[in-house]
């Protein structure tokens, strides 16, 4: 079945400590949409300005995405100006433009409010909650979310939360939104606001999951060479929502999701942009599952 | 069989944001001893001051460990003074006194030298190399190093590492070995120096380790609460070794040793000193690796 996505469609300026890139696409509803097609058909929602270029609207078109949803607005796309430091672990934001963002207010089409499964990207918590609003009954309602808005506007998170199935964020928003320094206390807090299932990424170092008395640790899928961690989380949830489309909601198959999802963050990084994202095939997917789990496995 | 291990033993004062601890038993040879132990008996040589403690005496002999290349010299024990700070990632040396330890002169006790297994601690590479011209046909030599080593006696280091099979150590100290910035390639420069096999502590995040054209990756244990850090990485190179100590030395042997390593690591952190690697028993080392293997396991 197919997944509704909510979320930013952007031109980013990155610079890394060893090149650059200028008006890369990216976005969380365009690295979520891109990875997660991959396993199934996707419905993007997301404002656009005019200058969104045809070539990226029939790259997403040619990879099972349907635009209906998008809406074109007057004026540019959000725009993103961020550098990353030595370590990869220090992003600085250079500029943030909201540009047609800024008045944007999630109209989901008709077709797409029978939607199953549900992506709320990382956009304002006022914004998520009317996306679920408007669909009829969600099967999975997964959310992200980032430090600003649980900073800004932590009440709305609380009251979006409460409708969500699945809380993807990283481990210093979880810290942040529950207030506890140990991951472990942080998720206890956290799942009691609402989401049953929580997976928190933790970058280089992996990823971990609750769902209901268990935890589910994965490391990372380690990298040779990273040129661009932009998009790396939303490709994560890509990877992950996109896989468990298919699967029975169970442990094995959120276990295998966060796996999915590792694999999906781990392609992204090895590019600028979308460009590895988009390259890849089914196989390669297949290939890399299979060789975390070559890397991972051990006898009991 | 028994393992030789060469090492420190010393008292530390210990600070964190919590708590803090005077005159704790440390040193490396006294907390990787007592993870090993769990697993196979163990020869210390070390030197001790004589303000060491009749009880820490009893303790380590009441643990299998055979004591006879205790050298008890004149003067204090060595001496640290340690602070770490609210993340538990950065670490404050308030004093080193080397005591005792400044001249230690390792000699290995004759019945010593037919040992099967070595495990060279975290001291001179240089006494490190000593020991090794004193025992006779070890089957494995394996060795941890500190950045300090690195920096001061990279000669001396990688004169040791030709003769040794399994290099134990942290991810900067790999890093500083190597010149590398990436992991990966930090290990492959590492192994080309001698050890066919290297393992790569990751602290918090968990640990790799390569053989043959293998990696594995394996993320840590998640801990409710760390008390303090000090000897987590010994532990783990006890858990380590000592797991390998009855295993036909192979890639599955290899990989359930890394999470033997990182079971003793996680029991270390839950208190002071050695109090909670001294207290648990065979059960609750086997229920931990038990829990590790539910945490982590996923579907093919």
């Amino acid at each position: 079945m197919s997944i509704l996505v909510v979320g930013s469609v952007a031109y980013d300026d990155i610079i890394t400590p060893f090149a650059s890139r200028q008006r890369a696409l990216g976005g969380s509803a365009i690295y979520f949409s891109l990875a997660a097609q991959h396993f199934t058909p996707i419905s993007m929602v997301a404002v656009i300005g005019d200058d969104f270029k045809q070539s990226d609207m029939r790259l997403l078109e040619s990879h099972r995405i349907d635009t209906t949803g998008l809406i074109r607005e007057s004026g540019p796309c959000f725009y993103w100006k961020g550098e990353y430091l030595g370590n990869w672990n220090d992003r600085i934001t250079h500029a943030t433009h909201l540009n047609v963002f800024e008045h944007f207010n999630p109209v989901i089409p008709h077709d797409y409010r029978k939607a199953e499964i549900v992506f709320l990207g990382n956009i304002a918590p006022e914004l998520q909650n009317k996306v679920l609003d408007q669909v009829e009954h969600p099967r999975i309602v997964a959310l992200d979310t980032m430090n600003y808005w649980i900073s800004h506007a932590k009440e709305a998170l609380i009251e979006t939360l409460r409708r969500v199935n699945i809380l993807i964020v990283n481990d210093s928003e979880a810290r942040l939104l529950s207030g506890e320094q140990s991951i472990i206390e942080a998720a206890r807090t956290i799942r009691a606001m609402g989401p049953t299932i929580l997976c928190i990424k933790r970058g280089e170092h992996g990823a971990l999951l609750w769902y209901d008395d268990q935890v589910f640790v994965a490391p990372a899928y380690p990298m040779c060479e990273v040129v661009d961690p932009t998009g790396a989380g939303d490709s994560f949830a890509g990877g992950f929502l996109g896989y468990l489309a298919r699967q029975k909601l169970d442990i094995h198959a959120l276990r295998r999701a966060v796996v999915h999802g590792s694999v999906m963050g781990s392609f992204t990084v090895e590019s600028f942009s979308v460009d590895r994202l988009a390259a890849i095939g089914t196989d390669d997917v297949n290939k890399r599952y299979q060789a975390f789990v070559d890397m991972t496995h051990f006898d009991r």
